[in-house]
């Protein structure tokens, strides 16, 4: 079904988001096992190879050709300024699903207000080339350090006088007690690819397929089905209910009294939909679960 | 969207209930997340404040007007004798679906056989109150105690000549060796609010939506969609296997030959109902889950 | 409902296939529920006493009468050569779903290529019987030694020259260093039952709707349902791309532009079948679940 | 060896004190199993039987007879005013080795600072005889109300004004963002005896006892034996370093040049010990642990 | 320091006995590590080369020469027939450091008292042979079938009349709810050689110190230092209670008025022997664990 | 007792090593308990605060002042190049208490045999500056690259040549199938101050009682205590058994024909010096374990 040299090889985060990456990629259509001990994780298609690799490292193997697609995220894609051509962003996450924010985080009782206030200062990051970049680019001279870690700590310890450290709810700063004083980078995981795995048709069609597989899953983890019956006369009413920027199923049944009525909301409007739906006269009004939307 | 005076103060069982009760309201549209350390768990409503309370102490809290709404059993609103008012009753719970019975047992190899056997004996129980009435309503004498828990094995220890306690499969009485000799009462989970919150439009209508989605998804639990194609000629033969209290969807095909009907039933009758269908000519019989029902 | 003589006497595996064996009679519509110290697991269908045996125990128990009907593995049917009724193949396990083989292995660095090259060797196994059939039909003299479990350390060892070991995937053998030389025998689970149960009119019902019902849900793992509004002139060529063993199911809308299109589909197509229907002109594509397939 | 009269009746703490107190008892010289499903505990000692109680229920059980001697806190002593004779203090728990206290506490933020200024305010507690009578001799007019736990929460969740609860090093306290305005009552754990067991002979030597090595058995925990060769003429400066009150055992050596010295310290000491005796000559020092020492 | 021929092959028990075993070694002076994923066992003693094996395949590695020296139960001797020496018995378990016995047992409430009520019964068993073997010499025809475990459960369950089966305490006997009518066989744990390792003087002189420390570190596990100073003019009274199987260790101190006292006592009598000590006038007494007391 | 001046500051590690140090100093007589979302670990001792850091970070908080002495390893010294002062060597870790070595290591089935062989290769480290050093000394030019941890597994996936990287036994270098090919250096946990710290006396004090204290905790967990009863005639032979650094205890016996003799040995001779002091003819010989020598 494919020649060799069309597999695409694709390069999946290790780590926090490794479990919901591998959901993902079933909820999508393909089964990824990771045996004990095996470098190379098992997928269902013949055209793809997959292998673990911290998102740090995928940027740089896909700008080298080791890989030709992978997730990875766009704080890694800067850090490392791999030269890698970006398919689209895929906000999900084992905690909230939003966009992360890499964050300028000081001692909540320090007198430190603005960026500025730091000059000459310590500041502690994993991610150390955006932040001097950072700084440099604002005109402050501050001492930037690799973190190995525990970065939140830091600061409160006394070894360093601010971090840049991600989050995405900024419950484990505070948790720390520090104070957020700027914003340095907004970050989500993103499909990259390299121009060259990009220039070719056969593993170009491959990186679409994933792409749409993909945002088909994530799209139905915000959604739900919902059907029901609707009096004949009452459906324009009920329409008026809908969202407008769903498309309802409508067919007329057997029972020429009714219509049958589907569509597919966002979860969480049907708690106020439904009740809505009912006074207006729909009956047997079901909810349920989707795998996909496209 | 809501004034802070119409935000509902909504009052959630802790302890054996709380895991099934955040499962059911998520399942109803509203996600309650407890973060660890935090006193108010969050819920993805901004007209509902939710806590996390003991059942026992529910029903003052509500009568108080500390809680406008909350979830608590039928028990503790007579143990405590609160003034509320009672919703619904919602029953659900983590081992059976059923409603729960506290029960006088004795021990299995004692001469006791009916409650006026314990005169002048002591009775172990959680529920004092409820208990010294049930014996002062029948005439009969007694020493009732207040267990701290671990009630069951009382009797077999000798602390205790007889127990009142709470059970739905009477699994852990056996276990224990005792035999019941009498039922004190039925109880369920309920879903109690005041008179003042009643008495508001708004917060009504809040309360109103709350027990019509749990509700829905308490229904949902046990039921599934079916879905067949059924021949036009075979149609009336193959409505009649179905239970008459369901009103099926039924729609014409493309292919006239055919109709569509969709039924919503209740699992348990599906093992018997699926075969029967088929032999009935029913073709391309799918079962599916559902969220919820109303 | 049933005399005593008609309940069904049910032999379900214990051990490695006991909770997806569970679990699959739980999507086939019988709750089945082992109690912490209970000799008979409860089944809510009062036809059937369910019991959880050993496979290898199984065939004689129903050769002997003990048990009408029950789940075993056609290696243990070889093995102990029982006189049973193989009813189905019901192909799943907790890894796989795919048949099982019993290998011939040695050591990866041993000399030995073929089976014929272990003549006077020893040779370790939990399959004593069919191992040593094996190799009699092959007129090859081997030493043939019971093996109490953790056999493919044996080799390692040095305390047998090869063993006979079942393995679904080979991971296992490979993690040990050893290699196949040879597939002694394919197996998997079938429904078993016994001449005279087969011969009562009453027990065959109730076995063939057990084996419809366990097909059923079988089925449904690999299948999902699609759900398409498809434009009135696209449909012959979206039908077109729909695999043809499958009969979709087609009605027409309201608005008379468009039909709906529903199709069960194996998931392993979706990935790809999906892209083209969109291509067609398919909008609204939404993919669900199922619990049974009839 | 013993008649049943003698038996001595013996109620162990349920729950937090459970595993420390076996542990206690074991190091004691009396092994406690307590079966699963098992009501009364093994204990290999003839002359006593042991039960698990709540530590609010064993005062109640040793004035009534059900038992004769038992292990429960100070707090329930007073909260239950059973009429039993407390033998003595043992002075452990899973944390901290220290006694108890109950402690007023408010919110942090609160106007609240003394327990005059809660007049007419709400209190929630366990302890609900001994915080009234609290209140009651202090003159102050609270509503105290009985909490079924997670007491510390209920200030924060606006449940309750302030609260008596126990706690070792107020670090739950705190971890709630409580404060501490007043103690109401220092507690700890005690072995407890009716007058009726201690006024027969037989029983009462049992109980002292059980007193003599659980007291032999806790002083052990803090103390550690050191041993070490002494140069002879340098004895007297060595002695002098040793704590007084402790009586070291002195014995000439077959070279006698050199004594051996063997002292029992307290282990907190050691740190600051062993450089001081090597300072003024002590050779071959040794520490070792010990189960008992009385 | 040794040649590779006197190098000793030593087989472990793996299972519910490797635990204790490797414990059991590291006191005696042998640690023994085993690598998650490695065959050999490392032990810190290159005149040993160590490896875990099923006891039940233990004797028939020793008389094959495959192992020198190992520990296995009487059972397996008996039911291997193997022909092997038995250096020692060494008693110990998981669970009650007491001897096993392989039981006939039957369901509690079925007729049968002795065995010969079970002729032409149906018994099943891990220990075929002897269990045949016990049926012959009595003279009584029963059919053996061979248990692949979980055999308490197989009576129960209507599988097997009777069950012969190991047993320590009895518990899960009768947690069954089986009725033990006869001993088959008393075993425990046994340091065996074979012969021809046994005349080899290099090997016989190892295996023998294995089996003294192994007996040394054993005998501690019951045993405690006490170490007291007692009174010169006391010295006859205190030596008179001190058991007088003990020889103790007396020694005069520095201050003639006082002796040292040191003795090895039985744990178990230690409750017992301290308070008459001290009543005698025995002061500062400690007690101490012991490793090995050879 | 101290002024803040002279309060010392004190590094643990963080991670691997952070168990077995809390423990050694709890046996060394220091009891530090790190709460949790705590950054201090309490310490019970005035004089010293202490912290937990990745050990690569101390050296450099050490020269920096921020840390008075701390526990790091020989790597991190020499990788950091940190000016600090060497107090001890503290050989310990979580699983072999030998010193760890780094090596360099490639596939093993890949052609190279020594350093000289990867001329032009990419080699993944954690250790990068050591590495490059390691390498620019030999004269031969490579592309060191940081490893982000996994490793082992880069030269397996293809994403690495070769790899520099920690081991104590080289099991799990072997497991990756890897194959060592020189040794980059053998590292071990030390005892680290600063110059600064060492000038002030009363801080150096300090130090050196942690330094004697830990030593002596480390040297007991490889020694015991061994006592025994020698006949008086055979004192010398005895002796002469005794390794000569040990200074044994001997005392004349009230009973003259017996004298009493203490040593202290290390564990792993024990097994093979009980054989030969039995043989002597000593007595009663007992083995205790032992908190700390000094």
């Amino acid at each position: 079904m494919s020649s060799t040299n069309s597999i695409i090889k694709l390069g999946l985060p290790k780590g926090s988001l490794e479990k919901p990456t591998l959901s993902l990629f079933e909820r999508s259509g393909w089964k990824i096992h990771q045996h004990h001990r095996n470098y190379f994780p098992e997928i269902n298609d013949p055209e793809i190879t997959a292998r673990l690799c911290r998102v740090q490292e995928i940027p740089k193997y896909i700008e080298d050709g080791i890989l030709d697609v992978g997730l990875t995220g766009k704080d890694w894609l800067l850090e490392t300024g791999a030269d890698v051509k970006v398919v689209s962003d895929l906000i999900y996450s084992k905690v909230s699903n939003r966009p992360a924010r890499w964050v300028l985080a000081v001692a909540g009782d320090s007198p430190y207000k603005r960026p500025e206030d730091l000059a000459g200062k310590r500041i502690a990051t994993e991610l150390l080339g955006v932040t001097k970049k950072y700084f440099e680019d604002a005109g402050i001279d501050v001492d930037v350090q690799y973190s190995w870690g525990a970065t939140e700590a830091k600061v409160v310890e006394g070894l360093a006088d601010a971090i840049v450290e991600v989050t995405e709810t900024g419950t484990t700063i505070r948790a720390h007690g520090l104070r957020i004083i700027a914003e340095v980078l907004v970050t989500n995981t993103q499909l990259v690819t390299s121009e060259a795995a990009w220039a070719d048709p056969e593993k170009r069609r491959k990186i679409e397929q994933i792409d749409l597989l993909l945002q088909g899953a994530l799209r139905a983890e915000s959604l739900v089905g919902l059907k029901m019956n609707v009096p004949s006369d009452k459906l324009p009413e009920i329409l008026n209910e809908i969202p407008s920027l769903n498309s309802p199923t409508i067919a007329e049944l057997t029972d020429t009294a009714w219509h049958s009525v589907e569509i597919v909301v966002d979860q969480s409007i049907v708690r106020d939909l439904i009740p809505r739906l009912k006074a207006e006269g729909a009956e047997g009004i079901i909810e349920y679960a989707l795998n996909k939307v496209i």
